[in-house]
């Protein structure tokens, strides 16, 4: 029921550490990105959300929705910010989903931003902490690379997973970013170079772990039905699902799964009318290399405990039969936490509209993201289809 | 076009210094309230809309969303939160609406929280000021009590407006809480007193101003094809309606008066097909008096300038023509900043059901309220009816 979205135009700056540009800078950029993508002028657009964690710590300004549509000259439209977690990228492209699909709405801009490297290292992890249960698990030192390993040991210990499969998601990862000219980092890694890097919390170590970045992408959306008037390859969104779990990971049955991710791809592939097998590239939330492994298992690329062998036999590289992440992912694209989400769409409409250049899928028709929240506690699902 | 979405039931916590609850605490009480006035059971609720603007700074936790799901006992739905600085709250409801008209929910829980007293003042003050265009504004001292001065000077100036006309909003809002149980002040106070309190940012005085308040507000909304099944006193929701105006105070026209409110109470109103004689009560964003004296001329009640004279005239107190924050308003119902958008609609929709007690507005049918962000940069307005 209700109207069909499309994605027109999508857009980014490209990631890293950008002592030069400001929060808003960044936004704009890929923002503005977006809009010349798209074909629309910026009249046309009626409404701005944007997909941010923790501006108001990490930049000390909130209010973020006014000032881009005040500094991005886009008028007296409505526009607010969406938080939840690392997923409040994915959050703000499902707002605008509904946004026009209620008819509230014609054409939105969505913007995911955050700038992470304007505070010291300490102050950038305790902020990212607080998407954690802070009084249950940050507080007592449990920060996230923690609580990624506590899953990690058990996936090794139930499944036998090993060092070598964590690096390997590495290996794959930064190979496609180096072919993504928005990737923070534009270069190979090889797995001898992941598996001797700095441990940081035993079996995680720092190759196997997003980076502190700075990034915005940029997306416009707009009611299908007026999708042609402004390109010839509009992107639908098939599906749009969010589920919520413990906010702790200690509150769970299993630490080897994540039932939001499990619940929200099912009623994602139901909406959409779609099999797994349908699925011809996936961009999953990989802040650590042990979280693309489960959800390779969770989507249902491959049983419960077999996302080690999966890259052993190079199912999700490009190439393979379910490429996953060939943008670089948050691993080697960077995770500029509220921007994630939107990136992965970002990506996801270049694959499908086959404008993804040296890491293009061919003949890509569907694709699905997983973006998540905290050790998942958020799951948002998207399927794209052309 | 669309579905219409009506509120079915409301819930607070009783607004103060609440130095013995956290804030998922009493976001989850005045949740549960709204959910026990529903008559809708917890797992009928099918997601939620959380407003909240500075949580990570407030008190240390973000992902509110997730922590609400888990900790309500309200399973896996999608939950996040959403920002737009002091109109957090009516941002939260306007999403809630639009999911619900876009057919992705039937029913869904709306909370509004903010926990401002963890924080020394100096904290809160900068945690607000971030709402502002904090390079330019915050950042040189221009605290919002000393952006709202200029707004009041400038309207004095221009229109005779008096330190009496600022101080009589005070009286009539104290005592409109004195009949308010969820009020943090509950009691009156004389002009002179007012008149006498210490100055803050010439010629605003504190108790000109809302206070640093700890607080929460929920709402049930829902299909209003549902409604009549869990209630028999539901009440809809004619308009929403969001503008945005320029962030920094010094980038507009005027000092004098907010196109953010006019344009968007100007929308709203043709969208309700209503003038502003339809409407019988109203709730008006006073962070600072002179907020409701410039938004009483900016929603149509008096001419532009006429703002002070109303209340010689008495036309916005309790009984008067256009009764103007029943509640007390954000001045002395307190001011916890997600949350003073829902308790604005929480208010009115007991004004409109009849069940406002001893500040009931006699036979009220349609209600107004504006949600301002900054000073004016954002503006929600919501028209119900029942």
């Amino acid at each position: 029921m209700g109207r069909k979205v499309a994605i027109i135009g999508v857009g980014m700056c490209e990631f890293g550490e950008l002592w030069d540009k400001s929060l808003i800078d960044i936004a704009l950029e890929a923002g503005m990105y977006a809009i010349f993508d798209s074909g629309v002028s910026g009249s046309e657009i009626d409404g701005i959300t944007i997909g941010n964690m923790s501006a108001g710590r990490f930049t000390g300004q909130e209010h973020l929705g006014a000032m881009a549509a005040d500094q991005g000259g886009l008028g007296n439209i409505p526009s607010y910010s969406v938080e939840a977690a690392c997923a409040s990228g994915g959050a703000a492209v499902r707002q605008a989903y509904m946004a026009i699909k209620s008819g509230e709405h014609d054409v939105m801009l969505v913007l995911g931003c955050e700038k992470m490297s304007d505070v010291n290292q300490t102050e950038a992890m305790n902020t990212i902490s607080v998407a954690s249960d802070w009084e249950w698990e940050g507080m007592f030192g449990a920060t996230f690379p923690a609580l990624y390993a506590f899953m990690a040991r058990r996936h090794m210990l139930e499944y036998g997973t090993t060092e070598e499969h964590l690096a390997k998601v590495t290996v794959k990862n930064h190979a496609n970013a180096a072919k993504n000219p928005w990737a923070q980092f534009q270069k190979a890694v090889p797995l001898e170079v992941v598996m001797s890097s700095g441990l940081i919390a035993d079996p995680i170590r720092v190759l196997h772990s997003s980076p502190v970045t700075d990034g915005a992408a940029g997306l416009v959306m707009c009611n299908a039905e007026l999708a042609k008037k402004f390109t010839d390859t509009p992107v639908y969104i098939e599906a749009s699902e969010q589920c919520s779990d413990t906010l702790a990971l200690h509150d769970r049955a299993s630490l080897t799964r994540m039932d939001a991710v499990i619940h929200s791809t099912r009623s994602a592939l139901k909406e959409a009318s779609l099999g797994i097998n349908d699925i011809d590239v996936l961009e999953l939330h990989d802040s650590f290399t042990i979280g693309e492994i489960i959800l390779t298992e969770d989507v249902g690329i491959v049983e419960k405990g077999d996302g080690g062998k999966a890259l052993d036999e190079g199912i999700t590289e490009l190439g393979g039969k379910f490429p996953v992440n060939p943008s670089g992912g948050l691993k080697a694209r960077g995770h500029p936490v509220g921007a994630t989400g939107v990136a992965q769409i970002v990506e996801l409409a270049l694959q499908l509209r086959g404008d993804a250049d040296k890491r293009q899928v061919d003949g890509a028709e569907k694709g699905l993201a997983v973006n998540i929240g905290g050790t998942g506690a958020t799951s948002i699902v998207h399927i794209l289809g052309r």
